[in-house]
């Protein structure tokens, strides 16, 4: 194979999701389009690298210059209700359902001894002046309901549990929306008992 | 969403094999990733799609200027075999198996009313050309074993029969290595009978 193909696939192969045959097929459809495709992903990858930067605020990717990102823009999201979540596409998973109306809080990560993910690299050095600053009277635990996630959640109460008229809340667990109870773990159906919910 | 992200992110949504959730997972990591690899991606499409051609002679992409790919050029596959395939990714998957030593011709594509492939659209031109002047002895048909793949077989014998001295062949079809017969289906056993060898 020509070297310099072999190592653009490689390339796209490191990428999530991929593989080496996936990545020889999208190099090979780049490489055989006439269309500028491949021009114009390479130049809107540099373009979206160059200037995309997070939200100081709350770590939201956001391409306004050195300001806050479009929630911490949006005087109509300051409902005092603050979301704690992982990663930008766990903001992108609970705006398409528009099921929460208030600012977002990224974590940038779980604390997490495998990954060795300390509590030095979670974004929470700003989140007490956020709670006074926004008027927060509600925070909203949204992270994986696993032991990462909930360690997580422990710490950040920890951190910010001085501050004060600030509930804190967390998704509910269960039975998810058409879950069959055959094909249920038990840690979950576990969880659904304990959290059973009078009538 | 960020609109400069959401653009990204179909850009990626609509290469092969992917769909918009892994694509939101990649531009993702690109972003997010601080060692400069959607810099150093983006830069390597640009410079791929900026130098690499297909071979005059067979159609396999090179980035050798103007000049013949690294399989027309190594007097080592000279040996007057010619196998004709549908793509490069073809190319790409027997010389990973190792079992052909000889020369490809790339048709770029395969006759078919659906896709509105025409015989203009195949890579045959020079076909009658590199029989005479590689002396080839033997041409190998390595398309598709489906409808499409055998009818541009036929045209393309049709087009270069003329030519005297020139054996042809086709991949054997029938049980795959390993092959269980309960899950073959009805065409391939069918062939596999027709093709039955003596003991």
């Amino acid at each position: 194979m020509n070297p310099k193909i072999e190592r653009l696939i490689k390339q796209f192969a490191r990428l999530p999701r991929l593989g080496s045959r996936a990545a020889s097929r999208i190099v090979l459809a780049l490489l055989q389009d006439k269309t500028g495709r491949a021009e114009n992903l390479a130049n809107a990858l540099l373009d979206a690298v160059a200037t995309i930067r997070p939200c100081p605020n709350c770590g939201v990717l956001t391409d306004v210059d050195g300001g806050l990102c479009e929630f911490c823009r949006d005087p109509s999201r300051a409902n005092g209700q603050l979301c704690i979540v992982r990663d930008l596409s766990d903001v992108w998973t609970l705006e398409k359902s528009a099921v929460f109306h208030g600012r977002y809080h990224i974590l940038g990560g779980l604390l997490s001894g495998v990954a060795g993910t300390m509590p030095t690299d979670l974004n929470i050095e700003n989140l007490s002046d956020r709670i006074k600053n926004e008027n927060i009277h509600e925070i909203i635990f949204a992270l994986p309901n696993t032991v990462e996630g909930k360690t997580t959640q422990h710490y950040v109460m920890s951190v910010i549990s001085a501050t004060p008229d600030v509930r804190f809340s967390e998704l509910a667990s269960g039975v998810p929306l058409g879950g069959d109870l055959d094909y249920l773990d038990d840690g979950t159906l576990s969880l659904a008992f304990d959290g059973r919910r009078g009538l």
